[in-house]
């Protein structure tokens, strides 16, 4: 998430509680987990293992409780427990307010758009023209809404990320990002579109996402795509225009799918995929290879019976 | 869906500014989509591959761009954009209308129901006696409820099909269909049942639904059916009494299920399946079958092992 | 579920029509369906097949339709109808009251505890400190929350049961238990969490669901369990502390996943898995066992050609 104004390191080392190992004076316009950062964020890493990668990655500044023997350049805040300084941050700049009315005052609704009874605006809410808002949907603080976009009702957009760091127990990573969804968007009913954890969720425009489908934290999603019911796509996922993805297809975190893919019900995506395929499987292959290999499996009683007699 | 009243074919080519080709007294009664299409009504094809179709189903006319060499019988109205010119028609006649209450002042609501705080009633929806409305719900505007009917909470009964026509973009077919639920149905909490493109999803009397069950538009489904939690139901199904669906199946579009068909949990179904047998895997196979392929496909190694050992 | 004050089966088998054999002084604490029943409880059992088990169980007392030759020892209750007689003392017992406020005047909210707009907080609910229960949660009437638990929109805590009798139709066994979430839990957007049929479904404290998720009835999940978005989970399962289910995972009734287990995305389990150990696949087994399988599916061809070639 970009902050109001840039702020200055060593105002936010001064705010966590840090000790600022660099230039202090270096501005910090955002702040973003790891797999969302861009140039002018500050970042966090409390795990040796990741700490070399942060520093050498596109953030300004890194928040660490230790710094590499030799390290110099990208300076660092030096803190006891960078998760905890870092969730602090982002409760800070969470779009979460105070909420007392079911359409908040503050949210912005455009000319021509409908919102039906039991219909939850938050606070920050920012919604297009000619949407039409079903009955009993939520959209949750600070989502920001295209225009002529269809809501049905008992969809959730902007819960929180589903991200948390096991020690003793889970702890929660604050989330303070986004749901941006574009024009001409049709979300079905009981879908749920989590908040990026510090960047945004993005459904690109014209995309129509059928009934239970839901979309993880900082997952950014392309033009004119087609999701059927119950697909599950985890967060930070990338998915390229014009893909199809039909139902109950499960897409785990952290992976790209190409432009104009096509995946078959069911289907369980664990990595990259290229694009202008068409796939199926748990895990995916190219679909007439799966289709060959399952013919195959069928025809196995008779391969065994034959391969046996030729002894 | 059907009309008010019937009405000739001259004056519904008059409303979408088409010509009508054969006979424009034709009483219409009704419009449908090709795969629910019945005598009386008025059907719609605009790709050459379907006009013949259409021009030999159960339809009373077709809207169509353009007619078949050869072609009589049958009369149809000429648009340019048959797709544009029966959305237009499904718009007009669609249940959806204004709402500004949770519970709409012209809903019938039956002696002895009772609805939970926060759910949305809407415009001419009808729900019989004795049903128990959960808080929370949403019945969309148009839909009929028997008797004796429990909704759960987060159910959303009459949400749109999702249809669309692709060109450039995604178009929407605008749903003028309606939901219909027999007596003693119990649908689970956030069941998703969409309505009809522009037939009716029908719910058969006695049919019990678990949680997180989707129900694809214009499917049918039969008396004193079981389907357990998160199954999927494309649109345009058919199926039978007493079939029961365990948990997480998803069944595609346009098929039947047979009378008395048990589908074991997270299976798969592509095409129709014969009454009165079990079955399993994604894609299904008959349950015993698929289990000893299972067991053969953990048997491979031996198998193996044995037949080159056979060398 | 347990009574307010302890009842002597004599005045249980008043209330319900029936004939005690054997000691009708015994006092009776609650009542239990068979899966979840514990000393002092009264059960039911209405088959030949089921009713010597249930004789020799831990309930205090079993209401029959037929006494086994040569029983002696626990006490009954004859009635014609078993199941009748039972789940009319489930309504009886059943936490389900009249709610006419989306938040109930009886319900106990801890402080510091925000509840959003559009919540519905039934009779009897009782909710602990620092909770944050989302806008259009719906938390049902008698369910307990421990303190900062947070349960996102759309998500249903309390729904019935999904409990049939088959006899000419299916019949409702009435849902008397609870739901009770423990502290430091987080329950995702459009969950839903199925009340007890006669004991509680309980959430372990620290525990974190992420969206769609279903728990049946009954259910016992331990402490510091992560389970991904559109997972199942059916009814009467135990799942032991710090096990992790990843999406789309399917969990059939009546099993138990120990301590520590982890399941990839989109398996079913359909009996007990030992804690401890990662699994893969429908139906699952260890993971890494269903990866090499996988791999020698895929290389079939060669192998076969291998094979043939060898002749």
């Amino acid at each position: 998430m970009r902050f109001d104004r840039p702020i200055a390191l060593s105002e936010l080392a001064a705010r966590i509680g840090g000790t600022v190992q660099g230039d202090g004076s270096v501005l910090i316009h955002g702040l973003n987990e790891i797999h969302r950062v861009e140039e002018g964020d500050i970042t966090f890493s409390d795990h040796p293992k990741y700490i070399a990668k942060a520093l050498k990655g596109r953030a300004s500044a890194v928040i660490v409780n230790t710094v590499p023997d030799g390290h110099s350049g990208k300076p660092v805040i030096v803190v006891e427990k960078p998760f905890d300084a870092f969730t602090g941050l982002c409760l800070a700049h969470s779009p979460w307010r105070s909420a007392s009315a079911l359409i908040s005052p503050d949210a912005q609704i455009g000319p021509g758009t409908v919102i039906r009874p039991g219909a939850f605006i938050g606070p920050g809410v920012r919604i297009g023209a000619d949407c039409l808002i079903h009955a009993n949907t939520t959209i949750n603080d600070g989502c920001i809404i295209g225009d002529r976009v269809i809501i049905h009702s008992g969809a959730v957009l902007g819960s929180d990320a589903f991200y948390y760091k096991r020690t003793d127990a889970y702890r929660k990573l604050n989330s303070c990002g986004r749901v941006v969804i574009a024009d001409d968007v049709e979300i079905g009913a009981c879908c749920t579109i989590d908040r990026g954890v510090t960047a945004d969720t993005v459904i690109g425009s014209g995309t129509k996402m059928d009934n239970h489908i839901h979309v993880g934290h900082d997952t950014v999603i392309g033009r004119n795509c087609l999701f059927a019911a119950q697909v599950g796509i985890a967060g930070v996922v990338t998915i390229e225009d014009d893909v199809i993805l039909w139902g109950q297809v499960g897409v785990q975190k952290d992976l790209t799918i190409g432009r104009g893919a096509v995946v078959l019900g069911q289907s369980g995506i664990a990595g990259d995929l290229e694009g202008g395929v068409t796939y199926f499987g748990s895990p995916v292959r190219e679909a007439r290879a799966k289709m060959k290999e399952l013919a195959l499996v069928k025809q196995l009683p008779d391969i065994i019976r034959e391969l046996k007699g030729g002894k």
